[in-house]
Formats: structure tokens, C-alpha cells, sequence
């Protein structure tokens, strides 16, 4: 990337060109020291304001049919005149590395759409790793033009708490007959949400997914209100019936209204300081990391840890020691 | 607590003494910079190596069973003559603050058994916080002779992982008929577990008991080979019934046989290490929070930035260079 200037990515983003979006993208994501030093100044050029794009987050577990509702969602919007960006967080297991999003190709119609964009975007282990790249990823593409954005997210742990901080509307997909265990491992997924979608209420399906729907406005009602008056709720949709998300359309109105131009501008300045104290913390933590002296002092407290010939608290004395001599000027 | 110094603390607290115990449990989870360094001084007094104790982290949803599990469990170790520590874990959701663990008298009988101490112990929204808090409690624990210790948390979200990594044996119970969606939100905490228990095996429960055990064994011999060459496995138990932990003793066995002395002195040596990398870092964040020159240029960028004035880039980028220059010397 180093043979581009920030001023000439920044012009060609603009333009709508895809491959500079995407290799804006990929520089935002990089974390080599002069990747980043491009990144910050790239993002500096770019107009802050983007009042009229709409940014929701969709997550729910494998299975509970997110490729599918994006496709006819994305479409939906498509035809209605927006570009469309679709950024799918990928995480990986972190014991096993392994992708559980499967292969790119599941959104076959939008991926060919011209007025569509879809981009995997890796998860990062690391604190707010997520956060980071995803916020700078979704500049980017509202910097080239794109009114409406899909997080993608798959709710098995913490990215889907990433997304929630940086979306105007949180979706949250679940099955029919999901809604019987609302006490347990899913209950903290459901608070992040503005709206659960029961999803593939289709055929078969429809009677248990109105009773799925009824379980999870139950819980939903249970939570204390929201200081921007949205009651978050249940509804039904199909991806694949006539019709099956005009129920989602209609709620999504519905929050809007509720919200407000004020309320939606309440939400990202609200977020947008969260994400500041994330973001610099993991800043200064990626400064001392890069820190030589630091670093040293890191390493030998480590090694000396394990050779056993210190313990832990031991190894952190010695760290905050080098660190606190550092701040005062005497490291 | 600055009334104690920290020699009394750690002589009471060899004793057996449990208020001793209590005592230096708060003071270790007080994040008060005076707290801080009386902990840091108890904790440099006690013996580091515990050789003959066992961590065992429990975790499931809740309805799991795992107060009753537990009661059990703990009752027939303090039989065969340990002194078993509870260290339960309580989270808070991050939306509405409420505690999902309900009250503190779940384990009726346990919490009468001399040879029992419960402690809960709450659960910090920040990265590491349950860690570093618990580690300590835990090194507690085994200074004041308790052999046997459980850290129970719920698997919601994020403690697992970190107790994962506080633990010798990590168990997750599960519910009968709870084996049907592996690919969904559990499989992130599955991965986690070295014994996956079906618990309520009892009564009519049994058949299907016995079906959720096969889903999970199939689900667990998908994962590659561990290092340590334990194959993680489920089995069924009931804490209500005669004989009910049986099963559970002997997997328990197998395991501890599996990795011998050796394996487990590995286990506990990675955890340090990385225990050592993630508490060094949040220590670095608290040094630099208490850094009066940092935290006035924090402070002015996030103000600059909810007024409008800057984005969050440039919010960014003015902390960074204040940090920057600190720690260069030119600050």
C-alpha cells in the first residue's frame, strides 16, 4: 500500500471506485506501524458527516438464516435506490482458528448486484480489535457513497457487542422455537438487540413462530425502558415467502420515527465516546507495546516467570515499575 | 483496611482463619491504589507454590443445575477430607446491572459445611478484571489450606474465558436436550470445556440424557487433537440421585491421570504466561488513567469530540501523541 498517497486513495474512494474501497479497506485493517500512519491520515481526508446512511447490525447463531434475510434485505434496499455495503465480521474460534461463516459465496444475488458491496472483515482476538476496523471500514464505505450498511455479525461472543456499539439499529435473528430458554446463554444477546426477528416463519413453521415471537416480546417486556423511549419487540419474517419482510420494514420505520433524527444523532454520539475510551486504550497499549525499553523490561519478567524464578505478581511489580519510571521521566 | 498490615493479614490468613480470609478476598478485589499496593505486599508474602490443590471451573446457563451440582460435588470432596473454596462469579448484565444468579443461599447445605467457604465474587465489566480478581482469590484460597477450589460462573458471555484460564479442570453443564444446536452460540463455550456434563440425568430425563451426551461427543471429537492429549468428553450426572457423580469421579480421574503432574504444572504454567501478558496490560491502562497530565488531554479530546469539534480520528490522534511524548520524555 505504501506506493499510494493518502490524497489519491481518499479521491478515488470517492469516486465510488470498488477496488479503492477495497484496498482502503485493507489498509484500514492492516496494523503495520506505516499502514496505520497512512490509515489515520486517509481518514482525516474524508468528510465527517454522513447524516443520511443507516448502519444495522445483524447477528443470530449459524443457521438462524442470515445469509438469506441479507440477500433479500439487501436486494430490497437496492431496489429501492441505496448502495448497499455488507460487512461480515468472520470470527474465528479461538481455540481452533477455524472460520464457522463458511465460504463467501452464500450471498450469491447481492454479490452480483452492481449496486452492492460485500466484504468480509476478519474479527480480531484482541480487545476492540473489532471495533477499530469495523468503524474505520464503515467511514470508508459511507465515504464512497454507500447510504446503507450491514454488520454482519455471528452471536457467539463478543463481536456482536462490538457491532451494537457501532450500528443505528441492532437485528438480532433467531429460529422458531429458539424462545424456550430465554433465562439462559442468549439472554445477554437479546438486550443488545432493538429487534428480534424470528426468522424462517415459513410454511410449517408459521404457528411456532408466532409463538416463539410471543415468548421473546415477553422477555423483551421484562427489560427496564430506554432512556430513547424504543421498546424493543418481536416480529416474525420469511426470506423466501412474498412479502416476508414487510413486517421488518415496518418496524424499522417504526424505530426510526421513534428515534428521531435527534435520537439516531443521540445514539452515534453516544457510541462514538464509548468507542473513544476503547479505542484509546487500545492505542496506548499498542504504543507501549512498541515501546523498546518497555518491551525489554516486559520480556525478562516474563522469562523469569517462567523459569519460576519470580511469580506473576511478582513480574506484573516489575512491569508497572518500569512503566511508572517511564511516566515520571526516570526510565 | 489500612488498619492491617500486610504480615497480620497473611499470618491470620494461614491460620485457616476464615474472616482472615474474607478480609484479604475484599482487599484484593478493591481496585483503591492504597488497596492496590497493601495486596501486592500480602500476596508477595505467601507461599507460591500449591501443588496439591485442584481448580475447577464450573460454568452452564443458568437452570443447569449448577448450585445443586455443586453442592454435591463439594460435599463428597470435603467428605474425602478437603477443604473446598466456592468461588462464585457473578455477572452483571451490561445493560441493566442486575445480577442472574439470584440470591446467595443456593447452596444451603454447603454453606453450612465447615470445611466449605463460599465467596461471591463480582464480576468486572473490564477486560481481565474477573481474571486478575480471581487469580488472587484463588491464590487466597490455597495460602488459607483450602485444597479443593470451584469457580463457578455463568456462560454467558465473557467470564468463561477467563476463568478457563484460571482452572485445572474446566466442566460445562449442560441441560438434557440442550445437544441439538452445537453449531450455534454454545459452540464458542463448548470449545472451552474438558468435561461437557449432561446434568438432571434422573427420572424421566435419562433417555434423553443419554441422547444429548452422544450429540455433545460427536460435536467434541470434531475438535482437533489437543497438546495435553486429553479428549474432551460428556458424560451424564444427577445430584439428586444415589451414585449420580460417579460418572463424574471417574472422568475426572481419567483426565487428571491423562495429563499427570507434568501436564498439569504445562496447563498452569501457559495460563500464567497469559495471564501475566493480559494483566500487565490492564495494569498499564490503570497507571495511565492515574496519570494526571494523560488524563487532562483525554478528558479535553473527548470533549472537543462530543462538541462536534473533532472526530473521533483526530480525538484519537491527540491522546496518542500526548502519550507519545511521555513517554519520550518530552511530556
Amino acid at each position: 500500500m505504501r506506493n499510494f498517497d493518502a490524497t489519491t486513495i481518499a479521491a478515488d474512494l470517492q469516486t465510488g471506485n470498488r477496488a479503492a474501497l477495497s484496498r482502503a479497506i485493507t489498509l484500514v485493517e492492516s496494523r503495520r506501524p506505516a499502514d496505520r500512519v497512512l490509515a489515520r491520515e486517509l481518514l482525516s481526508l474524508l468528510p465527517s458527516a454522513f447524516a443520511k446512511t443507516l448502519r444495522i447490525g445483524i447477528t443470530g447463531s449459524p443457521g438462524a438464516g442470515k445469509s438469506t434475510f441479507i440477500e433479500q434485505l439487501g436486494t430490497q434496499l437496492t431496489e429501492e435506490g441505496h448502495k448497499l455495503a455488507v460487512l461480515a465480521i468472520d470470527p474465528s474460534s479461538s481455540r481452533t482458528h477455524g472460520s464457522i461463516l463458511g465460504d463467501k459465496t452464500r450471498m450469491e444475488v447481492l454479490s452480483r448486484n452492481p449496486m452492492a458491496y460485500i466484504r468480509p472483515s476478519p474479527a480480531r482476538e484482541e480487545l476492540g480489535g473489532v471495533a477499530q476496523a469495523t468503524r474505520e471500514a464503515i467511514r470508508l464505505c459511507e465515504a464512497a457513497g454507500y447510504t446503507r450498511i450491514i454488520i454482519e455479525t455471528v452471536g457467539v461472543g463478543q463481536s456482536e457487542h462490538a457491532v451494537q456499539q457501532l450500528v443505528d439499529l441492532m437485528v438480532l435473528l433467531v429460529l422458531p422455537g429458539s424462545g424456550d430458554d430465554l433465562q439462559g446463554i442468549k439472554r445477554g444477546i437479546v438486550e443488545l438487540a432493538d429487534l428480534v426477528v424470528v426468522n424462517k416463519a415459513d410454511g410449517d413453521r408459521i404457528p411456532l413462530a408466532r409463538q416463539t415471537k410471543s415468548d421473546y416480546n415477553l422477555a423483551l417486556h421484562l427489560a427496564p425502558a430506554r432512556a430513547d423511549g424504543w421498546a424493543p419487540r418481536a416480529i416474525t419474517a420469511s426470506s423466501i415467502s412474498e412479502g416476508g419482510l414487510i413486517g421488518f420494514g415496518e418496524s424499522l420505520l417504526a424505530y426510526l420515527e421513534q428515534l428521531g433524527t435527534e435520537g439516531l444523532r443521540t445514539r452515534r454520539s453516544d457510541q462514538t465516546k464509548q468507542l473513544f475510551t476503547r479505542s484509546s486504550d487500545i492505542q496506548a497499549l499498542h504504543l507501549l507495546q512498541e515501546d523498546e525499553q518497555l518491551q525489554k523490561v516486559h520480556i525478562a519478567a516474563q522469562l523469569a516467570l517462567q523459569a519460576g524464578e519470580i511469580d506473576i505478581d511478582q513480574a506484573l511489580e516489575q512491569v508497572r515499575i518500569a512503566l511508572h519510571k517511564r511516566l515520571s521521566g526516570h526510565g
